[in-house]
């Protein structure tokens, strides 16, 4: 038929695929994101090649990571960000400075790699991956503990971190050196919309509650919280920063009233729909060629030193509290996402890095992703977690 | 930045902008429908040019289409369909006739336009959209009563038949002419997913349920139910008819769990997300520029023509049943949509029709839509509306 819609078979294929995964590796006890991210490997075009998603399903699963953050942001107190808040600070500096020193040494000084290719692949290797931890999180429900808390607040900042650590090293790469005004502006406008969001964004909701319960809209507060998630993440582009922060923050200020309009329930479903895109889509990036011996030496080497870097980096500023806490913020720390892409792919786009590099870089992302969810939920489930608000559905039968 | 996506601003500003227009409509005592369309055709290309939707925006507004159907479907009851499903074959099959044969006899005989583009103008006018009268509905909260189970099962009906004529249309127009085998094909195909899905789709659900909530998956009712929405879409495109009458029988086969699973809230705020970007779309393709006198005439009088045809057509097969039943089942039918577009898509695609003819086709679809949601608003809230069945649809029969 002429109006044959060859997206929808894509979408059905991922949908599916992604969820068959996933639900096979929670029986096996294993997290159900590494699941739906394998899917990704195993049907996406570098191995079967079963799925090769088109632009429309890389912007769909860009909407899946807005609305996994966005969630995640609704199910997170803003007073308990704020406690955490110093702690986080010292946990996410410490954990983006180590990895890219730790990477560039090895890049430029072991293999002699050019000083521009060093630079880009050190600085993919900075920004935690704030949808991994927190959907790994999420499985276990643990996210209202006081580590979750760390975790998730020092993943923002670094995400953040990240982005300024992306203008230096396009600005040192590129003819005209660093840009210090705009980096200082960049610096000072995601410094003052993540205060501003954390600190006042709940209490301009809270103002504008009257109006929007007296709106003529069925479902007025749900069309409202949409609509600041979609302007959040704008917002957040527009700065500069990864728009999945933006949309966070939307979450943030919702949370207080997420119970009273049921928006957690409701905005889950949507997440529940598009996130699998984005977790198919991360694994079907993964192109299997560009793996010769010399560079899965340096792919090992790098995933080795990112790990590390994060663990001892992120887990050392919160040693006081504990071993068990400090091993888990660490671990919950390692696995890179959408920054990492990112800066791998304007690096690419930049011509600043071979094909290689680029694959490191997306194997580093896809290793640390695998690796640290497992570890995560292993140390968890080893140490009694504090019982959550809502039932329990149990643990799933092994 | 490099990752500036613009089509996060762009999804930002038809959101807001359909929402910002429902709103003042629902205040106005109009559809919130008719406002989000017209916010379509103002910001849209055509008017204003504040926005012009990407190809994958109008992906994303099929996809509101298809969730549209599919909690519409979650709303209804099989049982009631069938209940009302001989009155609707009648409804339905005489308002496919009425509309063809009086478009194609003004166009050709009155107009003397080719008789191909008379054929494929006809053939536009045919299909009811179900969106749009179920969204009116839905907004009048009168989707439970008899009346409006009436229109939805005769729309989808009449979809199928719509469908057929297209078949049949192509068939013509093409120098192969009609391929009678490809048609008889399609309309068994048609005919035995439609009777599965409404007498056996629920008791499908009924077996597999045990297996869905035994499953490790949290929100396994819900993966199973958005699965299922995907694959009856394309099954449903795979046969030849709209992917929306997929979706609408997929919430069918849910509907008498709806309740029990929590899908209609959830579903619904799927909907919520999604639906805008269907409603702004339609009124974002209208091209103004088309409109010479000599078309004017024409749009007006097949616009006169589809709703005349549709009221006779659909009411006077219900007459029997009281005048006000007749008048809302025949005005209820009255909006076409997309299916309408489509045919007039293909029309243009395989060069059958001119610009103006698509033009008209437009005008038509448009003016219905915009015509028909305050008139049934009218009807309905001058009867008093029977109260909606409790909220607890009760367990499954057997």
């Amino acid at each position: 038929m002429p109006h044959a819609e060859p997206l929808l078979l894509e979408l059905l294929a991922i949908f599916v695929g992604a969820k068959v995964f996933g639900e096979v590796f929670e029986r096996l006890g294993l997290p159900a994101v590494v699941g739906e991210i394998l899917s990704g490997i195993i049907l996406g075009p570098y191995a079967t090649g079963f799925v090769n998603p088109s632009t429309t399903t890389y912007s769909i699963a860009g909407l899946g990571a807005i609305f996994l953050l966005f969630t995640v942001g609704l199910e997170t107190s803003p007073k308990e960000l704020i406690r955490v808040g110093r702690t986080s600070l010292g946990v996410s500096t410490a954990g983006v400075l180590a990895p890219f020193v730790l990477g560039f040494a090895y890049l430029r000084l072991v293999r002699s790699d050019p000083t521009h290719e060093a630079i880009f692949v050190a600085a993919a290797m900075v920004a935690t991956s704030v949808g991994i931890a927190a959907r790994v999180m999420g499985d276990l429900r643990v996210l209202h503990t006081h580590v979750a808390r760390i975790i998730l607040a020092a993943a923002v900042v670094d995400d953040i971190l990240g982005m300024i650590v992306l203008v230096v090293v396009t600005g040192v790469a590129s003819s005209t050196g660093v840009q210090w005004v705009q980096l200082v502006v960049l610096f000072a406008e995601a410094a003052a919309f993540t205060l501003f969001m954390v600190l006042f964004g709940g209490k301009v909701i809270h103002r504008i509650r009257p109006g929007v319960e007296r709106m003529s809209s069925e479902n007025a507060p749900l069309i409202m919280a949409l609509a600041l998630c979609l302007g959040l993440s704008v917002a957040a582009e527009r700065i500069g920063m990864a728009a999945i922060i933006g949309a966070f923050f939307a979450g943030l200020a919702f949370a207080e009233y997420s119970a009273e309009w049921h928006l957690a329930p409701r905005v889950g479903a949507i997440t529940e729909f598009l996130a699998p895109f984005f977790f198919f889509t991360m694994g079907a990036r993964l192109d299997l060629r560009v793996f010769e011996p010399r560079v899965i030496v340096a792919c090992l080497v790098i995933t080795v030193l990112a790990l590390i870097a994060k663990v001892v980096g992120c887990g050392a500023p919160v040693l006081r509290e504990g071993w068990p806490t400090a091993l888990k913020v660490g671990v919950g720390m390692t696995p890179r996402g959408e920054v990492a892409l990112i800066v791998a792919l304007v690096g690419l786009q930049m011509k600043m890095i071979s094909q290689a590099a680029y694959g490191i870089v997306i194997f580093m992302t896809a290793a640390t992703t695998l690796i640290a969810p497992p570890v995560l939920r292993y140390l968890f489930t080893r140490t009694p977690i504090p019982p959550p608000t809502p039932p329990d559905r149990g643990a799933p039968a092994d």
